[in-house]
């Protein structure tokens, strides 16, 4: 018996697990000192009151013998896949039912999806982006080149035609820069992929912070990306489902490699290896899609941007350089006083009690770059700007 | 880019979805005439009152900002990983929280193992078997080895020395045979691993089913054990939860393997590969280890198992050859008329409109057997019985 020994090329510790344990030893030797948490990415917003209406049906359906529900479809039930699919025809994107998989997160498919296509190929990740790409693909094997996001590019990278990829990762609105592509970047991307005959696994996590009409949501809005992309949706932090698990995943029938859709290819793997997501938790989701859910979902996010504005703005003021905060929940700047990212983070933690993420953890164009999150508290925000302000 | 070409080798269609489209097509034929659903392994009771109410505290604490939880720990949530510790101390086995991983099902987790260990392994799968496990293995581009169960060993194989495996696959009570191994019998396994270096996947899925109090409900209720065994569970048909999904494995500490801890691999896996299983869910699991909670998941089982005992009758009082139905909610029988499996299926749904699911869907030893479940209603089972008595 041999174990897969690429997990040995892995770093000892997940990013977010090494800034817990730096937390609890501090909240631990300070337990009067109260944190403002702005490190990861979770949302602080219950669900909304349409989703726990569906919710509290489903779980009385799931109660009854002649509403109960056991095993669902395969890709999901229809009363969720249909409102995406009108979702999508609204920005001018057929979809069909077969094209749509619901999923348990958009962490589980960026991983599982790898396991349709071969290893040892050349997979271009942009540096910094979050570390699950990364380390699902070194699990796999494969061989990992970075697309460089730095400040000259504005942390929005551009294909190289030298560069040969098989897979390529994009993040729009990104994680941890916020930075997003526009329409002719993505172009660019699409054209690339189709020249390299490369698969683009687009993640579209935080397409809902999305303000700017003319940026993107997905990348199907790009001609011909339906030949050359998978695009990961989650309802994690656009409607509060970090702790309730839910999203989808894109792959068009146009989709073809080596004479196989590739969406044949993972409906095989799911009916295999996947069971469904919960009957409860995809009816909540459903709710997410009706005209009050909608209402519900933007005024949830619209205290999130308030809070991001609050971020630009004192970053502004201080003349620093960021990226993010304007469509996405995440704000990317060089630390303050040249800094290291993780001395940074120290800094933070041990004199301001505020905790952010370490540019480092993310890659090593991060490493004097430091993320914050919009998900906090207005008044936590504030104070952290105003700490933020005063010591820097 | 290549696609993963072990997909190539992969059957067509996955059992239960060719049967499905069978009994389809029937219905379309003929829209009038009822169909007994004894084919896949579907529960229909609902869930257990204390599971509702725990269900609905947790949809109503997601609701609210001060008890919203986001994401969860990697493994699970204390509170349903602790009650699992207790369960076991009942059956004298010690587990710690480190060695429990909280899963969206047993499907799930059985094929996402995989990635930790190395490929081109030797795998050993009983035949027949629960069709998933040969499926991701072949997926994995691991070397499959079949563990023949026949009617001479009554459906329950002993390892052979002479037989190599690294990985070897048991599932006690048996998908779809219902045998249940003894601890005599899972001894051998143990003994057999530890020799050949190899690691056990055990699938305990339907082991609540087990009333026989000298039949093993644990792989680790055998010396040993921990040193060579990974435990897959599922709350799915105990507790009504095939919809719902939840399940959890156990790896022991003491299972290392190149110098490794395997719980710390999966650990590692899980922290990039997945996000937890929803909050509601895990809380609705909750209550399965109440008293309230295990005494309503005892009162379905008992009439899932009176239904089994009806099926057992009216096998021994037509002299047919059968395993299952005494721990198991599965019988497995001998067709009759020499009828091959999918020969039978074709008769049972066209004459007397039963659908089971023919053994040959399972292996090459199921060629000449079928499978039935004891998850319908009493009065459908009955009438099965009495249908199969006067037309066999």
């Amino acid at each position: 018996m041999r174990i897969n020994n690429n997990y040995s090329k892995l770093k000892g510790n997940y990013l977010f697990a090494t800034v817990g344990a730096k937390v609890s030893e501090f909240t631990k030797n300070n337990p009067t000192k109260p944190i403002i948490n702005m490190g990861i990415g979770d949302v602080t917003k219950p669900l909304c009151e349409a989703v726990v209406k569906n919710l509290n049906v489903a779980v009385d359906e799931m109660s009854k013998e002649e509403t109960f529900k056991g095993y669902g479809p395969y890709r999901g039930y229809s009363f969720l896949i249909n409102p995406i699919i009108e979702l999508y025809k609204k920005r001018n994107i057929t979809l069909d039912e077969s094209e749509i998989f619901i999923s348990d997160g958009a962490k589980s498919d960026c991983a599982n999806i790898l396991n349709i296509f071969a290893t040892n190929q050349k997979v271009l990740i942009p540096d910094p982006v979050y570390p699950a790409y990364m380390d699902t693909n070194v699990m796999y094997g494969n061989n990992i080149i970075f697309a460089d996001a730095t400040m000259e590019n504005e942390f929005l990278p551009a294909p190289k035609k030298d560069v040969e990829a098989d897979l390529i990762y994009i993040c729009s609105p990104n994680n941890p820069t916020g930075a997003t592509y526009n329409k002719t970047q993505l172009e660019q991307w699409v054209s690339y992929a189709i020249e390299k005959d490369a698969i683009i696994l687009f993640d579209a996590a935080y397409k809902d912070f999305i303000e700017d009409e003319n940026l993107p949501k997905s990348i199907f809005e790009i001609k011909d990306a339906k030949k050359c992309a998978i695009e990961i949706c989650s309802f994690s932090k656009s409607a509060a489902f970090t702790g309730t698990r839910c999203g989808y995943t894109i792959i068009p029938s146009e989709l073809v490699k080596e004479k196989n859709k590739i969406k044949d290819l993972w409906l095989r793997h799911q009916t295999s290896a996947f069971n469904g997501v919960s009957y409860i938790v995809q009816k909540g989701a459903q709710a997410v899609f009706s005209e009050e859910g909608q209402k519900q979902i933007k005024k949830t996010l619209n205290f999130y941007k308030e809070n991001a504005k609050l971020m630009c703005e004192a970053l502004d003021s201080m003349n620093a350089f960021y990226t993010g905060g304007k469509n996405s929940p995440y704000i990317w700047f060089k630390c303050f006083n040249s800094l290291s990212s993780w001395e940074f983070f120290d800094v933070l933690l041990n004199d301001l009690q505020i905790v952010g993420t370490p540019g480092e953890g993310f890659g090593k164009n991060g490493e004097n770059f430091f993320r914050l999150t919009a998900f906090g508290t207005k008044e936590n925000t504030k104070k952290a700007m105003e700490l933020l302000k005063s010591n820097f």
